[in-house]
């Protein structure tokens, strides 16, 4: 009888999850993935195979008042009746916010609960979504273990200096500092990267995490020392639709000589801005590669000299750069922006294979490159798996029933 | 006879000038140099010989209400009377803002001021009290050339991209760009390091302008690339009491969830902020190396990181690093912060001469430094006086009767 272990990564408008199995020797394997999307418009039930077979769907067009814990109901019945003799053993949920103290994935318990929901004034928009189905499972399965894997628990190891703002102690204590985000894609990556070449994932390693989230992070000998996300998802970067860094004296003008409400500025600062604002076309950017827009070319030019900027920041936090590392839907796939980012790095080292790049080989360097630059692909729900299989090790060395 | 042109930078709470000596084919000669300070609160007024011999002194500490008008009316009569037989030809004034146009010194016209004011609501504190001395003067001397040097000028060479944040169109064009201060530093620097190394100067140079309000630029061939102020003077490195570059997100926060208004958090991030914030002793970084307090150590590591941060990044907006100045008055005079610095910025290629750091002399990098290191003394009134009079001999040329 093999372990299943269900992997939740909840948003305000999706649910998404993973069904992997999990053997003691081997890496937890993918049963079947999907997503309960277009919550509170046109909600929408899809269950996948590994290779993309549909395995279940389902629509509610004339239910748009369905609640998240109906629909999130809905998804464990489903996963319940597919099981076969699969043991469900243990949940592992995506939790933007672990706060300044969780380095790492911890087991659900009332007070950590507790503890979460303290969070929520840091992260509005996520922590509560990420938390509610923790709290309906537990309803229902009572017997699980759930784990809640954190997006800036990887980022910890970080030196103060790069976890601050310079403002007043007062407002620092409170919590208002540089948490960091995407941590467990660049855990995966770091983990994977160790499988690839153990000496380069033990040295300096830039992991840019490219998606319509966009980040980077520093890592050197396996651990994070500075990333570009900060307080909130708003730092660093441009991405699809948020400015990245901005000076703080912008808020303060649109505050004050625009007369702007925050929440105003809020949609524009997420929804209106990056590659969107910038080009005018679009913040998807196959749609920008592809447009002969001079806007849509200018929004391509501003991400990857911003990146180029970010990278030299972030081998200054390490003292050097040997390897570079592209992940994140971009990363994985937009092919010039690669080769256009390298071109800009080649100051530190960087020599790129242009057929290795094309290919989007692992490995994209030239042989005579200073730093070696990957291309792997992230998998954040594998990233939970394991690490809910590990907090499930530890629970039963630590002598537990489960 | 003798030209003389009178250099202005005044604030809200201070008008300072000098008055320099011009003559063809030397570099212009200061003659004396003073200020009034205490505006709206104990006005003093004091003028002195280059070496520092009080030369007037005059204070009203029993009118608070003196307006700026009548200050500065006395300081020109003072001027006027101590000429001697010197003509005074012109008069520099420091501008913070010459906006997106203005990449030179201009000669003050009525349409420069109407356009000078429109760029108030983009510097509100300071604008205004640069551009109230000019119109002072065209009243009472309505004949003399006035030339408005701006801070932003130097930077209007960057690329787009180093002047753009990610934001919609409509917004950029509006003037919510990176204009980029101190222009008149590094311009001064950079001219200065000509003379010092002429092809030093034409090389990858990033200066360090270290003082109560600090940024960092990077030149390339004698051109500003990019530079860590943005769109006001809260962007880029933490200043004594400003914080420096935060994420937008904070100010949303302290909007949305602490419930503070605009102009509260323009308080406490212009003012509470900064190395007085992190350290809560002081702003003043002598005071900080003294003190034994931790978190006065705090703040200097976290100023000292910073820098070290914005050193890669700028050395990416160039490719490459061959110089690096220090200035301003912590750069010129704090032998810790220096060193501290270069550590952290072996990784590209700096080696300091520890001796040649502790005398300050110009130069102190160690012979096998891949890179130059320097320390240069800034002078803002020498380099607007020099500006001032290479617009007089332009005005010349085109056959006026200057």
């Amino acid at each position: 009888m093999q372990d299943g272990i269900l992997v939740i990564n909840a948003g305000s408008s999706s649910i998404k999850f993973s069904l992997f199995l999990s053997q003691e020797g081997i890496k937890p394997t993918l049963s079947c993935k999907g997503l309960v999307e277009g919550i509170d418009t046109a909600p929408h039930f899809v269950v996948k195979s590994p290779l993309g077979l549909v395995l279940n769907e389902r629509r509610w067009s004339d239910q748009p008042d369905m609640r998240h814990e109906e629909l999130f109901k809905h998804l464990i019945e489903w996963v319940e009746d597919h099981l076969g003799d699969v043991h469900l053993r243990a949940a592992g949920h995506r939790v933007v916010h672990g706060g300044a103290l969780y380095s790492q994935p911890m087991p659900v318990t009332d007070q950590l609960l507790d503890e979460l929901d303290e969070l929520v004034p840091l992260a509005p928009l996520h922590q509560p979504h990420n938390l509610a189905p923790i709290r309906a499972l537990r309803l229902v399965h009572p017997e699980l273990i759930q784990v809640a894997c954190f997006d800036t628990a990887f980022h910890r190891s970080n030196p103060w200096q790069a976890q601050s703002f310079a403002l007043p102690r007062k407002i620092t204590i409170e919590g208002v500092r540089r948490y960091g985000f995407h941590g467990l894609s660049y855990e995966y990556i770091s983990r994977t990267l160790k499988s690839y070449a153990p000496a380069t994932a033990r040295s300096k390693v830039v992991v840019a995490h490219l998606g319509n989230g966009a980040s980077m992070c520093a890592i050197a000998e396996g651990k994070s020392v500075a990333s570009t996300l900060g307080f909130t998802a708003l730092d660093g970067l441009p991405m699809g639709t948020r400015s990245g860094t901005i000076d703080a004296g912008v808020v303060l003008y649109l505050l004050q000589q625009k007369g702007m409400n925050a929440k105003e500025i809020e949609d524009l600062l997420y929804r209106q801005s990056g590659l969107l604002g910038v080009s005018g076309v679009s913040s998807d950017m196959r749609v920008l590669l592809d447009s002969l827009e001079p806007r849509a070319a200018e929004a391509v030019d501003l991400f990857v000299y911003r990146i180029a900027r970010e990278l030299g920041s972030l081998a200054a936090a390490m003292g050097g750069l040997d390897a570079f590392v592209f992940t994140g839907g971009i990363g994985e796939n937009a092919v010039a922006i690669r080769s256009r980012v390298c071109a800009l790095a080649e100051w530190l080292g960087v020599r790129m294979d242009t057929e290795a790049n094309e290919q989007a080989a692992p490995l994209i360097s030239a042989l005579d490159s200073k730093v070696s630059v990957w291309v792997i692909p992230t998998d954040e729900e594998m990233m939970i798996a394991k690490h809910t299989r590990e907090v499930l090790r530890a629970l039963r060395s630590q002598g537990g029933s489960v």
